[in-house]
């Protein structure tokens, strides 16, 4: 299925010069306006079902998550999320309206104030967020990291991945694990902080670490070795992984949908983060001059990428 | 099937106190925002197979056709579209990437510059585009219509509903209807100039004239008296809807996705309009005190309301 690179191939190719106010074009977390003397970002994510969701996630939980990866993107790029607008559509009135509540829900939860949308009929239940986040400061992009950087990644891996796998075997198991799938905290906080303390690169991991690293490593024109022994997974996500027969670390590097921040900045900078950040920061790597490396227990781990959960649906 | 309304009857019982930045929350064409000292609009609009289109529409003219209604809705506003969030999927990536041509399309058209978006798998072609759009003056709302001012509309009404009729109908009609219901005009220039010359109240015609009218009569307190042997209604428009059994004027006010603007102005404002615009302008009614009338050749013509093209599917 298409992904948003190639999607930024193919409009690329037709982008005419960008006007005076685009900082940052399409390719990163989010676009960067200038917009009078102030940085705004804009970014905008769909959720569908069968490709992002099924029936195990009620409409409440879909509109919440439809805001909170979009904040999550705006987060990334040392923002702090402001507004959206938010459209929907389900083959019900009472399932769209859910969905919207949802949302209204995230927009209290993240201090995001809702300025419109739409709402539809439509086949299945479909949600897309647009999001305007404002910056204090240049963005952190993607295309910052320089070899001898730290990567550290925020809060915890794999437990979105787990909840997942919890929810797909019918929902036996962690609700910790099933609420950090349906409801992700986007780490505004910590991506805020990082920036004000002078991170170099950063990108929420959406699509799993191995993915996300990689895209970093492109847009900087360098390489890194992450260590998958210094993931940080939580004790009950490591335990039901072992109980459903998965690698920890695998799911933690490939499963995707953590919504953490992936931060590349000098160990300095990574120490006082450490220090200040209210979120756990784990340092899992280092950036370096070429090649993207996994290792684990000093063993090269190959073939490590990002896990496409719906392939083929 | 739900509509805008009840959504923003929804909404607005859980919104919080505005933030500084927003001049006008959810409720008319657009939102408004003043950012640093710019004054932006910002909408979305989602269009999904089945509700607002079917397989008569190429994924080009449905990309195409979802920023050209949002550029309307700025253009309602007096402002200047400027920048789109564009985010669209399709049970297959051709589609998908065809319907992402016809954004891009529009994009050049209308002058209106990428900023980002997202791409997924879908039961059925969906998508939904946001918008920014820019104002150089405090923007015209539905709200601020006048006991005495005139009511008049761009271009022309009915086109698009005759348009959709030949389509349903397996498309042996008129090409120019047809495009008229694909590839809507809309009137960024006559909003422009309109707001600039003192217009008090704008909307842009989707849903019909009939319904869209009572909408500026509801917010601003007044009333109107449309009269129906006014409307624009063009030669082929006309002949068409007769032969397929249909009374024009009862199409033109009701049919809806006119993308046409009805303006309330005192009657020296239209006057300048009519002679420096570009589009067409035709005044059709006058606003008055209370009641919405419409009549016909001095009758008063009972339930006239928005026509619903595809209720129940």
């Amino acid at each position: 299925m298409l992904n948003e690179f190639e999607l930024i191939r193919r409009l690329s190719g037709r982008l005419p010069a960008p006007p005076p106010e685009v900082v940052v074009p399409i390719g990163d977390d989010c676009a960067v306006l200038r917009l009078g003397d102030e940085l705004w970002t804009a970014a905008a994510d769909m959720l569908v079902e069968g490709r992002h969701f099924r029936g195990w996630a009620s409409p409440e939980d879909v509109g919440y998550k439809a805001v909170a990866v979009n904040v999550s993107d705006v987060a990334a790029m040392g923002g702090v999320p402001r507004f959206i607008l938010a459209s929907g559509g389900a083959s019900d009135s009472e399932t769209t309206l859910r969905c919207m509540d949802g949302v209204m829900e995230a927009c209290e939860e993240f201090g995001v104030y809702p300025l419109g949308g739409d709402t539809t009929g439509a086949a299945t239940l479909t949600v897309d967020v647009a999001i305007l986040g404002q910056l204090e400061r240049v963005p952190v992009l993607r295309s910052g990291a320089r070899p001898g950087d730290l990567l550290a990644v925020t809060g915890e891996l794999g437990a979105s991945a787990a909840g997942l796998l919890v929810l797909e075997g019918g929902g036996v198991g962690s609700e910790r694990l099933v609420k950090k799938h349906l409801r992700p905290e986007p780490r505004v906080e910590a991506g805020l902080l990082a920036a004000r303390l002078g991170a170099q690169a950063m990108i929420d991991l959406s699509d799993g670490l191995a993915s996300d690293v990689r895209r970093v490593c492109e847009m900087s024109g360098v390489g890194c070795r992450i260590d998958l022994s210094l993931l940080p997974i939580a004790g009950d996500t490591r335990k039901y992984l072992r109980s459903a027969g998965r690698d920890p670390e695998t799911v933690a590097a490939t499963g995707g949908e953590d919504y953490e921040i992936l931060i590349a900045a000098p160990e300095e900078v990574v120490e006082a983060l450490k220090a200040r950040s209210e979120t756990p920061i784990t340092v899992v790597g280092e950036v370096t001059e070429t090649d993207v490396v996994f290792v684990r227990a000093g063993d090269i781990v190959e073939n490590l990428s990002g896990w496409d959960h719906f392939a083929g649906s």
